[in-house]
């Protein structure tokens, strides 16, 4: 035993209070080793969701007291965050309003799932929503969103907050008005938005990807196109979006997926070190995460923390397609992802119980 | 003046002639300024051209002797090269024809032209040819192109056959049949064609894009989008195709640009240490380089030395599009890249003479 | 006011039961500017601190059971930290111990501070440890500790366990014996120690600096050489670390400095996102954080917080030199880091408290 | 056979008459495959070069007419160069000489070689030549030489003067004056001289290494060290300089080797796309090179060209130092770089003929 005998019990004792006097602590605690993880797996159903987020359109208003009306998913265990670095929650902006502009170092993605009519100036460009739309709103760059339309727009914001909260460097300004002016309506898309083209001419002097908006046509073109030839053992059609000028993800603390699960599939079970929020894009099928089984069907939501053993299956006859955000760029910045394919019972969990929800 | 008169004339011949006897030479002579470029900026029309590429096939066969049956576009001045670095050529291939599969480290692009039913298969991808498509044949790639239509089909091939040359560093090897297995096709368009979206575990492990087919649908998609909201005052719309994953040039030693000369436009001019060769894909219009105008419309070629002034004028009432080859990324890989904009008169050279051809 | 009335007390407060019934929380609170740091600046005496730690000597031995004997400096206000991303600690072994084998994904580093007859095996390198010399064991790199000299041998440990910890990376794992074998002695400063030179066939195949070892002779050569000719404002005569193949800093979570504050120096006051942990080297002085004053001597320690104001004076006769590890590489990895200027007051901050400790 | 028959002797005259009409030229011959390189190596002895060199003194001035008093190292079959792409030449400067101040596109490097006294101004900062001493004069920066001393000054200048002037990059330009004003001495190598170092606060805002002198003492340390552990087959203990900024090779267009043939040494042979220049620092031994046997001594210099096969002996019982300048960057850069060992005979060329000179 690595405690020594040669003080005694008062003598230990008194030792432990003077170096906590001077703020000194013992390190002869083993940190332990990767147990299992802190937060569950947990899963949203957008029949459940919704009209609570419909509601909230009678209880609050998107002014300057409020800046956002969200209704953040809180995963069990955890008080401000979905995983421990990102932050999901459903926004809803009704018909005639505006979500003041403002700008802050946590990133945001907003990811379209209801609604018409509505759309979000970044930096000046006004991007139109329409499901299936993912709009970047990069760190300390000005936003706001403004619906023009005649229906209640719901969309998902992925946000870094945790992280950023935890790094000590948040930090917040308001637009001097409610909204920016707008200078361009899809410039962003116009310049970079065609593929593996760029304006030979342009420097980008912007640290973020200069293309803010992808339109859900290209992103489906992407995922049929790559349907048709290659898949993940993992997960299936398995797309991130990227940032064109660098090939990397979009943004430096989360990157984005579409995945489709293709009918009938059943992938390996694998884990690794990032942890993930998922949307159900289209279709229904389920997931095993940790040995619990997680159904879903469009609208849902389901979280992976990190480090949890998880595979996908579509036993329906037609595509699934899941969106999600990852922090996958946060761990390889630092040398800290890992991944390990699960190798006992052919690649499989065994199912142990069934999330009810 | 630098030449001492300690030794006499013959006492000087005799020390040049032991340096001689020891290879060594005298350094005090300049290297010179940059002075006027060595090789004459030149146009060739498509309407002479077109008939002896044809003729071409009645000449000779694309097999093993020769490997392919192209006309070399040979700016006066220049032996084996369009330009000092690069090399356009135009490639005739016969129905039912195939050009032998083979690689090289000189690096190669295909710019369709005219035809259909052909096609490039490149490391086992086929790639159908169709005008306005641009294939890339990086260095030491297989590849081979078969007709299996019922036109002949030409294409400009762009090369950087001359800088290769001079480094010492061409290799050639011959595939062991006349052509490679079909792998896939379309496989690098399907998977990386999409745009700023990538497979998402993917690693790419060759040293060139992964993206090798670029359709002229997208790249006219690209062009007409950016015509819409931006504009270089030397280029007008210019697009760089870029390779996906690092969002750089397509190859290391070329790029390759589509350019719109929208109607009615007249650059300002500049010069630049890059070479450029150009076809004229759309539409008509002319150049001013170096003070001499050359007037061009659909089909020819023409080639802006280094460091010449050019600028581009449209005056007819429809857009032009101008597809390039420059060895631009030469010039900035080595710190030699520079560029200077024209700045008397307002920008616009004064035209002194005219190209007759 | 953003809360409507359109709901009543017993209507809002359902509302959000609802909400909570199937974790979802409202998002309509602001999560506030970057107020003031939630961790105070704070000192340690190399005076108190001393004698603690020799005694801990003959409370624990450095077995697989507590595999190190540290004192950790907890800095009021976190539990397990000394800022909150990185640890500090001071380590001591003892003639004849050994700190048994291990590896783990946090990163750390190794301060010598007193002793003589030790060495750290990393990687199979022996490496000697003297005073003033920094040793890196990188994320999941192999190492002991061995004293076989005839006196106690104490050193700062710097860590980023925080951070791993934060991001459910950490793992662990005992080498099979007690010390891993000796391959080579000094090999890491041999191969890369002289300093812009590398062993010109070697293709470095870790993920981290191959020089392990930063010998105090040179640090202090290179420290005095820059006190020569240049300063900054803020740090005086400060030195990064580099890692001999990237030219960046020596780890990916964690940077690190040797400073001097030379006689008569006061630097003006700046604060940064990135936290840092100081170590008195030689000499004395005082710093000024967030307007207290912090009196050090000669083997004091101090931290200064994320955004924290700061600023170092030196009023005696003789160079000061500090060490010192930070955060700074996380900050920008992720895009996070920010830097300001103290502008008033001619840019040093009025003295209000000093620290008694 | 490819060409085919349907055009008679006369017709096929005509075809490519007018093909050279409209300056077409047929493709159908073969770009060859990379034979035997074009230069042969060559030596170049001290004994021969030295009188000549010291003669040049009498012949010339290093004013304005000439710029610099050099006697260059012609290969045969090159007329400006030692390799296709660098030119090595020996400059003498006599006691109160001034070789007057300019820049130019094409990178330089001064490896000194006898003589003490005289410096180099680089950008301002005067660096002390000394023999052994590197010092580096990168692309488009002001540099002069003055010999304070009383005694000849001789160096070895490398420059990529033939690969510029083949990219039509040259741009030269006079300083107004005869020497730039000297703002600081030594200060590249006091910032960043001591290794893996480097201030805290700089940011390196120039395209080249901040650090432009190499002095022998730590050149000679780097190789004592590293050879003591560790050697390449090929080149047993080889060093190459770098850019304390960047980790990579210390000019974009050349790398600077020191190489120590330990004794009793015999290398492997290998081949590769670069090109080498070298001189003997110390010692003595022989190099074999596509079969030739090249016996050198203190002061040589010998060339290996492109895909020259080579190893390097040393029988003597002292060490042998050589420098050498590559155009390694270049190949890499342009994804042109091959290398291959000699496979046969144990890995040793058989000798069959001896460089006589």
């Amino acid at each position: 035993m690595a405690v020594k005998d040669s003080l005694n019990a008062g003598e230990l004792r008194d030792y432990y209070d003077s170096a906590d006097d001077i703020n000194l602590t013992p390190g002869w605690v083993d940190w332990g080793q990767h147990g299992a993880p802190e937060i569950e797996p947990f899963l949203w159903r957008w029949s459940q969701v919704e009209p609570l987020v419909l509601k909230s359109g009678e209880v609050v208003t998107p002014d300057r007291d409020v800046e956002r009306r969200t209704m953040r998913l809180a995963t069990p265990g955890l008080q401000r965050g979905t995983t421990h670095t990102l932050l999901a929650a459903l926004q809803l902006l009704l018909p005639g309003e505006c979500a003041p502009s403002h700008r802050h170092t946590p990133t945001a993605i907003r990811w379209i799932l209801t609604g018409e009519g509505a759309y979000t100036t970044v930096e000046g460009d006004k991007c139109a929503m329409e499901p299936g739309d993912l709009i970047l709103t990069p760190s300390w760059t000005w936003h706001d969103h403004t619906n023009e339309g005649s229906s209640p727009m719901i969309w998902l914001d992925g946000l870094d907050i945790p992280l950023v909260h935890y790094l000590k460097a948040t930090f917040f300004e308001q637009f001097p008005e409610d909204t920016q002016p707008v200078i361009s309506e899809g410039d962003s898309v116009r310049r970079y938005g065609a593929g593996s083209y760029r304006p030979a001419w342009e420097q980008v002097d912007v640290p973020y990807s200069p293309l803010l908006h992808y339109k859900w046509a290209k992103t489906n073109e992407a995922l049929q196109n790559l349907a048709g030839v290659n898949s993940s053992p993992f997960d299936d059609v398995a797309i991130e979006y990227s940032d064109p000028v660098t090939g990397g993800p979009v943004l430096k603390t989360m990157t984005c997926w579409i995945q489709m699960v293709r009918a009938g599939v059943h992938t390996k079970a694998h884990r690794h070190t990032a942890s993930k929020i998922y949307q159900v894009f289209r279709g229904e099928g389920y997931s095993v995460i940790d040995g619990k089984r997680f159904d879903w069907s469009q609208g849902d939501f389901f979280v992976v923390p990190s480090w949890a053993w998880h595979e996908h299956v579509n036993e329906s006859g037609e595509e699934a397609i899941l969106f999600s955000i990852q922090d996958t760029p946060i761990m390889k910045s630092l040398g800290l992802y890992r991944e390990e394919p699960y190798v006992e019972n052919a690649g499989n969990q065994p199912v142990t119980s069934r999330f009810e929800g």
